[in-house]
C-alpha cells in the first residue's frame, strides 16, 4: 500500500507519521502541496485547543495530481477554500459552507490538512492559481480572504475614520487589504519593523509605546467610525471600545480559547456595533493578488523545507514572528 | 427664598432635603411632577454606581408651571427627553444629543431629576402628553422609547426569528413593543406571572425552568436571527451567543457596573453582530401609546405617594418587582 509522510499534532507535540494515501471519492482531488503557511490557528491547534489532533495546514498552494472525473484539474496549480459543508443545508445550498453547522474544515476540523506529502480536497473548493502569481503570493490567498471578508460584511467608505489594532500577521494583511477601500486607514501596533512594512505600502501607522497610549491615539486622532481588532489578545476588545465613536462599528478578528472581560455597559450606552469576522472568499483574494493591489511578500518571515517542519513551527511560535512558510521539493 | 422638597441619593441612602427652587434660564421650563417611574438605573444610582449623588428620576409626567418666553407650554401636561447636549457638537446640531460627549441627563448626570416637588427641563426636550393618554400610560414613554430604539437601529421583519431574553421590566416592554413588527416574537423568562402579562397581549412565551434550559429552547425552535438580551445579568450575553444563528444579530440592552465574561471566539467564528442599544425617541413612544398598540398598564406593580418614597424604592428593589410608580398630590 502506498503511504504518505505527514506531521501530526498530538497533545502539544509534533510527530512524523506515515498514513495510507487517501482514497478519492467522486468529486475529490489529490493535491501535492508545494508551499504552505503556518497560521496562528495552527499554533493553537498544536497546543491542543479545540481538542485537535491530526494533520493541520489550511493555507497552501499545491499541484493537482489526480482528479477522477475532473481530469481537467490534473496538473493545475491550485489553492482551496477550507470549509467543507454538508451540501444539504440552507448555507450549503446557497454556496456558502462557512457556517454549515456540521461543516468540516481542511486542516482544522475533521479533514486532514496540508502538512503532508499529499492531501485530498473536494474539487468544488479548488481555485486555479494564475500563472502571473508566484506560489509565495498565492499562499496568502486564505488569510487575505479573511482580511477582505471585512469589506464584504460592511461598507467601508473612503471618508470613514478607520483604525486597525495589532501589527501581527492578520493586522498587517488587514491594513494592506482595506487600505484599498480607505486611503487614510491607520494601523496601530507595537513593532516598528512591522509597521514599516505597512507604511512602505502607504498605510498610516502609529507605534504604541505603552499599553495606555491607545487613548492618546484617540486624543490625537479623534474617535473612529470603524475599529478593527486584530491584536490576538482577548482583552484587546477593550481598547477598541475606547477608540470607537458612539454608534460606530468594531470588527473582531481575534479568536482565542480565553474569554474576554468586556465592559458591555459602554457598548450599550454608546450603541456600538461589534461584529465578528472570520474567513472569506478566496476568489476575491486571488483577484486582488493578481492585480498586485497589495504586496504580501514582505510579510514572509522565512521559508523552511518540509523536512524541517519542527524548526518552521518553532520559528512561527516565536513572539513577533511574521508568516513562516513550509516548502516541498518538486 | 422659596424651597422645594426632594429626595437625594447619597452613598446608598435616601435623604429628604430642601433645595432652592431652580432659577430658569431662557429656554427652560419649571415642571411639577405628577407621576414618576422607578427604573433599574435609579436602583444602581442609589447604590452609588457611576459615582452618583443627587436627585434622580428620569421617567416622569408633569405639569409645566412656568416657561418664560414659551408661555404656550404653561399648564401643559408633559413628559421629556432626558439627554441635554452641549448644543454645538455634530450630534447636537443634528438634533440627537444622546451621544453628545459632554451631555447631561435628567436625573442621571449633572441635572436634577423628578424625585422632587419641581424640576427644571429645557423646553426643547418637552413632549406634550395627549389628552387621550393617562399619566399612568405616558410615564412609560421613556422606557418604551428605549425598547422601540431597537426597531430604529435594525430592520425587524415579520419573517425574522426573534427572541427576547428576560422578563423584567425592560424585557416585557421590548416584547410588547417589537411584537408590533414581528408577530411570532418569543419572550423567554423565569416568571410565569410576568410571562402571562406578555402572553395576554399575544406574545409567545417560554418559561425557563433551569439556567441550562436556554439551549433546549434552541433545540426546540432552531436558531434565531435576532436575539435581544434584556436579562439585566451581565452574563446573559452568553445565552444570547448560544441562541443566535451564524451571521445573526444580538441586541444588548443590559447595562451593569459589572463586566461580562464573553466567549468572543464564538462571535468571531459565527460572524455575529452584537449591537448596543440605549434610549430612544419619546415622540415615537407616545405615538404608539396613543394608538394603543400596546397596553403598558399591566406592567405597573404599585403606586406610592411621593411622601412614601422610601417604601416605593424598597418595593422597586425587590427582586422580580414590576414598575413602581410615585405619585404627587395635585
Amino acid at each position: 500500500m502506498v503511504k504518505l509522510r505527514c506531521v501530526e499534532f498530538r497533545a502539544g507535540e509534533i510527530r512524523w507519521a506515515e498514513r495510507p494515501m487517501p482514497e478519492l471519492k467522486p468529486g475529490e482531488a489529490l493535491v501535492k502541496p508545494l508551499l504552505a503557511g503556518i497560521c496562528n490557528t495552527d499554533i493553537e491547534l498544536l497546543r491542543g485547543y479545540y481538542n485537535f489532533s491530526g494533520v493541520a495546514g489550511h493555507e497552501f498552494v499545491g499541484l493537482v495530481v489526480q482528479a477522477p472525473g475532473n481530469e481537467a484539474w490534473e496538473g493545475q496549480r491550485v489553492t482551496a477554500e477550507i470549509n467543507i459543508g454538508c451540501g444539504n443545508c440552507a448555507w450549503c445550498l446557497t454556496k456558502d459552507a462557512r457556517h454549515c453547522a456540521t461543516r468540516k474544515a481542511i486542516g482544522i476540523k475533521g479533514w486532514d490538512g496540508a502538512f503532508a506529502e499529499y492531501l485530498k480536497v473536494p474539487v468544488s473548493l479548488l481555485h486555479k492559481v494564475d500563472d502571473a502569481l508566484s506560489s509565495e503570493e498565492a499562499v496568502f490567498a486564505e488569510p487575505l480572504a479573511a482580511a477582505l471578508e471585512i469589506s464584504q460584511q460592511i461598507h467601508i467608505k473612503n471618508s470613514d475614520r478607520v483604525v486597525v489594532l495589532g501589527d501581527g500577521k492578520m493586522g498587517l494583511l488587514i491594513s494592506l487589504a482595506l487600505r484599498i477601500f480607505n486611503g487614510d486607514l491607520l494601523l496601530v501596533g507595537k513593532h516598528q519593523a512591522k509597521l514599516t512594512i505597512a507604511a512602505e505600502q502607504g498605510v498610516k501607522t502609529f507605534q504604541l509605546k505603552s499599553p495606555y497610549e491607545v487613548k492618546q491615539v484617540l486624543g490625537n486622532y479623534g474617535q473612529f467610525d470603524l475599529v478593527i481588532e486584530a491584536t490576538g489578545n482577548p482583552q484587546g476588545i477593550n481598547d477598541a471600545l475606547d477608540l470607537v465613536r458612539p454608534e460606530g462599528i468594531i470588527v473582531a478578528k481575534t479568536t482565542s480559547h480565553e474569554t474576554s472581560e468586556l465592559n458591555l455597559a459602554k457598548l450599550v450606552v454608546n450603541e456600538i456595533t461589534l461584529m465578528g469576522s472570520r474567513c472569506g472568499d478566496l476568489g476575491l483574494a486571488l483577484h486582488f493578488l493578481k492585480e498586485k493591489r497589495l504586496n504580501v511578500l514582505p510579510l514572509i518571515e522565512d521559508v523552511y523545507p518540509f523536512d524541517r517542519f519542527e524548526e518552521a513551527m518553532a520559528r512561527a511560535c516565536q513572539k513577533g514572528s511574521k508568516k513562516v512558510l513550509v516548502k516541498w521539493e518538486k
